[in-house]
């Protein structure tokens, strides 16, 4: 089947009446535009986390399974309202949900990932013409029971059937213009990008962007669906997502600060084999996402861990860490909340000593202090000062020119 | 598979989590009394209210498929909150939607007719010692799409469960303490009847009692269903519903008024065969329905037909009866809203006459003149001026003895 557009749109752009009847003249106007339209919608604005309070005034601690149960109910109702939207502009037009367009999934309740998709219902659909609506987020394990597939659900259902409808692109609809060079909140030049490479979307999503879920990313890489990002507000171009090839080159696509990261030192251990492993397996069992990790020889025999962590993890963390001190003779446990983590990303890094020495460079002549590097192929992460965070945010993104021209730099003394 | 107790409650007996939480005692109590329990449950209070309202804010006329897509989440909502609130009471349960347990209905939106249940997955989970929640209310059609049952569906959901798992009884929790001889909110001293017949249940349910709706009511006569109507809020024993059989034979069981009713009267139309097919024909096929048909030849070759609907649909008969009028040589068509219906039902009925003209001097009495009877086999109705009724149904139930012995009635002088 041709010409299929798969179009995701998140709970803000749902998140009204007003907004759903804005939505339904979007997808009608797509429709007209000579395609076959599937439509995956989240559930309306606040909805999910208000289930989420009355059931944890019932229990606080209610099984996945139920919590699935009531969690997709969020999506079911978004998906009904559109398609009533739509139907009053006479379009013809069908809901399903997770089960009915058989997203098939395994039994990881709240975080369950996609193992198939039927299509027959929905291409039959299309091809009555009408125009399919699909609740995000949702699935059916292979026992009938409803699954939810946890943080970046919607925008994985979309590129998900995307993927598998072999569709033309994959629009994701947000609240943003699309991704910045930065964050334009804090960067008030940050240039909106026309593309950007999936490497380097994964590498500015999983550090705090937020526009995408790497997740999604990911999978559209894997099945190279082509991934547009874009505004439900206004009728912006948005930025598309493609493979690396079709970029242009640049040494620095962006520049991304995380402020939601907190610094854990595990100092003194024993110099001794299986000491990282009995550390960061027991943190995985409890499914605490680790990001960087540095481990210096401090003196002899013993060394000094440090790594970092969502500010949301760290309680567990610290709880985790404390209970295994003994255990692996390690002197003291330190954690640090006041970090943020700045990183420059782009496909040109790797084939370049320049930019890492630029950056420091330029945390340097702020007077930022590094506490810690990472790097990867397309990336350089350093931990800092979070007081100092976004003036060097600023500061970077002026320095690589990620900035729009007409935008006055203006010179802050510190 | 033995001692499965079927529960249902209905909206206003999960109407908030304070009352969740009692239900959920209340379910695993029954459990406790070594029941298999299998329990129903309606959408929380307002909840399907509100969403008709968000509904209509978007499409004044939505299509029935995309209706219960929306609606059936009220139901599911209700029973992932309860699921979550008896594992807080650590019993073992499973909520199941009409989809999970195999609700077969036909494809007649907003008022689906059940037409099979497969119940291998309830009896499966029933066998692993957990509780199972249905969503009342709501099935899925051969197309796997969701539907829902219309008027007094979850009471349906429940019956019809009962029925296909030969269950000991089915309990109906409402707000009302079980079936009274009459409306305890207008006739103070109501007696709450112990036992009723299926087929007096059924003439009262029709006739406004409003504690079960006729269509439950109908299917457990069919199986044969020990059906109890009790309070969710108290330890009353309730209304047993049960065959004649069971039941103490007297001449009246109960009194009911109906407030919600309008007459309509089409006036001198020819006296020729297909009139009244015509006429009722059209008005079925609006899903209207029509109670109490009177037709009385009124002068030569001329008949005035009168009959009664409620007053919700009074505006569209009017519409039909307005467009028929030329098309059937009607002189004039009148609708008067200011009449109710007051009726005795008891299986005693039919073997005495005396019942009849009881009544009718009951009426008498109070100066209450009679403007239309209609009679079956186990009840005889009037329609008579509305300001009248709510004193009519007072007396008649006095002089009846329908009332608790330590109630005093109060002659009223008018």
């Amino acid at each position: 089947m041709k010409n299929i557009v798969v179009q995701k749109y998140g709970g803000s752009s749902v998140g009204s009446i007003d907004r759903i009847k804005n939505v339904a003249k979007q997808v009608v106007k797509a429709k007209h535009e000579n395609n076959k339209v599937v439509v995956v919608v989240s559930a309306m604005g606040n909805t999910t986390n208000e289930l989420i309070e009355k059931a944890i005034k019932i229990n606080k601690n209610p099984s996945s399974r139920e919590m699935d149960m009531l969690l997709s109910t969020g999506e079911q109702m978004s998906i009904a309202l559109l398609a009533m939207a739509i139907q009053e502009l006479n379009e013809d037009v069908i809901s399903l949900n997770g089960y009915q367009c058989k997203i098939i999934t395994d039994d990881k309740h709240k975080k369950a990932r996609i193992s198939d998709i039927d299509t027959t219902r929905i291409k039959n659909e299309l091809q009555k013409g009408k125009i399919v609506i699909v609740a995000g987020f949702q699935g059916v394990s292979q026992n009938n029971d409803i699954t939810t597939l946890g943080r970046g659900g919607s925008d994985t259902t979309a590129v998900a059937l995307a993927a598998i409808l072999n569709a033309t692109k994959c629009e994701i609809y947000t609240d943003v213009d699309g991704v910045y060079t930065s964050d334009p909140r804090i960067v008030k030049g940050a240039k909106l990008l026309e593309k950007i490479s999936y490497d380097e979307m994964l590498e500015l999503a999983s550090l705090g962007a937020k526009v995408l879920h790497p997740r999604c990313v990911e999978l559209a890489r894997k099945y190279n669906v082509a991934l547009v990002v874009k505004s439900s507000f206004n009728e912006c171009k948005g930025t598309e997502v493609v493979e690396v090839n079709k970029v242009e080159n640049v040494l620095v696509r962006g520049v991304s600060l995380d402020e939601k990261i907190a610094k854990v030192s595990i100092l003194e251990v024993p110099d001794e084999p299986g000491i990282s492993y009995q550390l960061f397996d027991i943190l995985s069992k409890y499914n605490i996402q680790v990001d960087m990790i540095i481990q210096n020889v401090n003196r002899e025999n013993v060394n000094d861990i440090s790594f970092t962590v969502n500010t949301e993890d760290l309680k567990e963390v610290q709880r985790i860490s404390n209970e295994l001190k003994d255990k692996i003779n390690a002197k003291d446990i330190v954690t640090d909340e006041s970090v943020s983590k700045i990183s420059v990303v782009g496909i040109g890094i790797s084939g370049s000593s320049n930019v890492a020495s630029a950056f420091f460079r330029n945390l340097y002549e702020l007077g930022v202090n590094i506490q810690m590097i990472s790097t990867s192929e397309i990336k350089i992460s350093c931990i800092i000062d979070k007081k100092k965070g976004r003036e060097a945010l600023e500061y970077v993104n002026q320095k690589f020119r990620l900035c729009s021209d007409n935008y006055v730099f203006e010179e802050k003394v510190v």
